[in-house]
């Protein structure tokens, strides 16, 4: 019988996948209408809880709860709260919702460092087509480059911060003072954990990602009247080459290639499409299989363009490589979890992956049923929440007697 | 030296090209405000020809020059005033404003028939996917199946007749009372007057069409964390069955096969997409190699489907068989023509396809600069518009003298 905390853990992720830019189905951008309610929700479970709140100008909602010498060290934990279209319950959710769970544990205790539970604004790039927007922040990489963005209507992502209330000429205020360390609970929102028929896995490291937008230029034409050999179809191009994609990637052992976004203009039966635009997303463990398949791919791009007496414009917009966990941290994570606990890597990018560089990062997985994430399937177990909980109490336990760290 | 006639064709044509619903470029679809104002300025041009202006229950717009006896006979001309997004100043346009020119070249004349211009609500298919909206009111087509298709918001043809301030329980208004015959000026949209160095061409008959909307339905998934053996991806199945029906259409003499449009859901870059809904155009002359190249697509994506593990849903839109223009008003258009001008084979579909089996019809093609239509490039020259209009204007001469027609 799983404890109470992991029952409320998982009724608060329910509760929230209703708050929602969808009638039904669960959807959050960045700073959007439901992000505000859903903090609201958010920031009454932390204040419930103790923290003291506070919305940085990266709209990263912060809860704080002081230690024996307030300011003084801070250990964060979190995730985000923005979702993809028609997402599940727990990406990203659960993290927070299982920190601000946790400092409830320690409500009596007094401990040597600050605990501040962060739910990121934005992390799955869903509004501006660039993820991990409010763990950028916390580090100093949110560039005037990136908050000249726009989204599909036009607003940029500094725009929308002032939209929203803020000011993004503050978003020094989102950086932590002096951090001990970060940790993210997170589902897997893969098939590892339950294929082993294992509750947790430690991740060792978060896989590099290339993202790009590949558009074909090609020429409208009327679709009765212009015959197949003088045609310069630009959505036919764009097909042949996401089977290219596809083909290559099955090729390469443990490489993923995505094409999950198209556009296609004008867009009608009748008339031979003239510019197609597509988002790839390809990641591997290895930096140069990651790269090496990318430049092939740009190359397959470029020659079906060519065959055919197309343009193709090739958008680099996003290449992170391969990041590992900070391996101290890692240790005390193994140490305070039952013995036999998997290390692992991340297929999927997590704001653990933006913070590791720049504050020492340990991330937990939870096995995830089905392997189904981004998804309205999407699930979790209470008895896997319950024993993650647990291993987060005695880690935090664990780090507040360690010398080194506190 | 082109007559000032045919300027002021092509300049009315211009002028119409900025009522549209995009900002830069022509887009006006069944019963928008754009096509609201359009109508208002067709209809003062139709006044000022003297011509008597309503619209009937379908939204097509109407004007009657009343001849010796009217009521008696009615011979009709014009095209269609809405466009593709994006579009040309001349496809549809084009034949309603020669028409209403026409009429001009009679004022002094009392006809033995009654000349009634239309120029048609819908043609193009965007606003409902179903197109001749316009045409099949006219001969009875539009029956209450088709009244209840939805556009994108979910309003109705029905409803959109309404919202426009008309009924459709009127719909019996929009047929031709004792129809003579129809008669409709259009650019070709294709390449083959040019290639052959040829001002006009007349039309013989109109390629059978058919299409359908073609749905692969698969299933949603991280793009980081799901391997690519055990995806069920909607997009690259839709890719390789785009990248069949090209290869297949290019085998196949004279037939086009075109997929211009495309939705995948939820498109985002980052989730693997669960589900693809495809258009496919199909024409050609021969109406059982057009049947026979539907069956081998549709079946083509069924094994797609079926090796990926995906559902297909079929949805046929519409299939139009070849149509043939009336034997003696084709005769008679011939009569008035120069000498030489070519028989030739329409590959677009045109509102003369949908009023032939009703009533008598006739068409006469313009050469259309590179062959370009449903772009804003598509151009007609003042020399062919200035030929086209003596010719239409010998043949109704010649039909006001004519006995078994008048």
């Amino acid at each position: 019988m799983p404890n109470p905390d992991s029952q409320t853990v998982i009724a608060r992720c329910r509760e929230l996948a209703a708050v929602s830019e969808m009638p039904h189905g669960t959807f959050r951008t960045f700073l959007s209408p439901a992000m505000k309610r859903c903090y609201e929700v958010v920031a009454e479970w932390m204040k419930n809880s103790g923290l003291a709140v506070r919305i940085d100008a990266a709209g990263n909602l912060r809860g704080v709860r002081a230690g024996i010498e307030p300011g003084k060290r801070t250990f964060v934990m979190g995730s985000h709260l923005d979702t993809v279209r028609d997402a599940g319950a727990f990406d990203g959710i659960l993290g927070v919702v299982m920190a601000i769970a946790l400092t409830g544990g320690f409500a009596d205790s007094r401990l040597p460092f600050d605990i501040e539970v962060i739910g990121f604004s934005e992390e799955e790039g869903v509004r501006f087509g660039v993820p991990f927007i409010g763990s950028r922040a916390l580090v100093g990489l949110l560039d005037e480059q990136t908050l000249q963005r726009s989204d599909s209507v036009g607003v940029t992502i500094a725009q929308a911060i002032r939209n929203f209330g803020l000011d993004p000429a503050h978003l020094s205020n989102a950086a932590v003072r002096n951090p001990l360390g970060f940790l993210e609970f997170h589902i897997e929102q893969g098939p590892v954990l339950e294929d082993a028929g294992e509750a947790v896995g430690i991740v060792e490291s978060i896989a590099g990602q290339s993202h790009a937008t590949v558009r074909f230029i090609g020429c409208a034409n009327h679709a009765g009247t212009t015959p197949m050999r003088l045609r310069r179809d630009a959505l036919t191009a764009a097909a042949e080459w996401m089977v290219a994609v596809e083909r290559r990637a099955q090729s390469i052992p443990a490489l993923v290639a995505t094409t999950g976004k198209i556009d296609a203009q004008p867009g009608v039966s009748n008339v031979i499409a003239a510019e197609v635009t597509i988002s790839l997303d390809i990641r591997h463990a290895a930096d140069d299989v990651r790269a090496g398949a990318y430049h092939e791919l740009r190359a397959a791009g470029a020659e079906i363009a060519e065959k055919r007496g197309l343009q193709l414009l090739w958008g680099d917009s996003l290449s992170l490589n391969t990041v590992r966990m900070d391996p101290l941290l890692t240790e005390a994570l193994q140490a305070a979890s039952p013995a036999g606990v998997r290390r692992m890597v991340s297929g999927a990018g997590h704001d653990a992956m933006i913070l590791a560089p720049h504050i020492p990062s340990a991330m937990l997985f939870l096995r995830t049923p089905g392997g189904i994430s981004h998804h309205p399937a999407e699930n979790v177990g209470p008895e896997d929440v319950d024993l993650a909980l647990q291993i987060g109490h005695r880690f935090i336990e664990d780090m507040s007697v360690r010398s080194p760290l506190s």
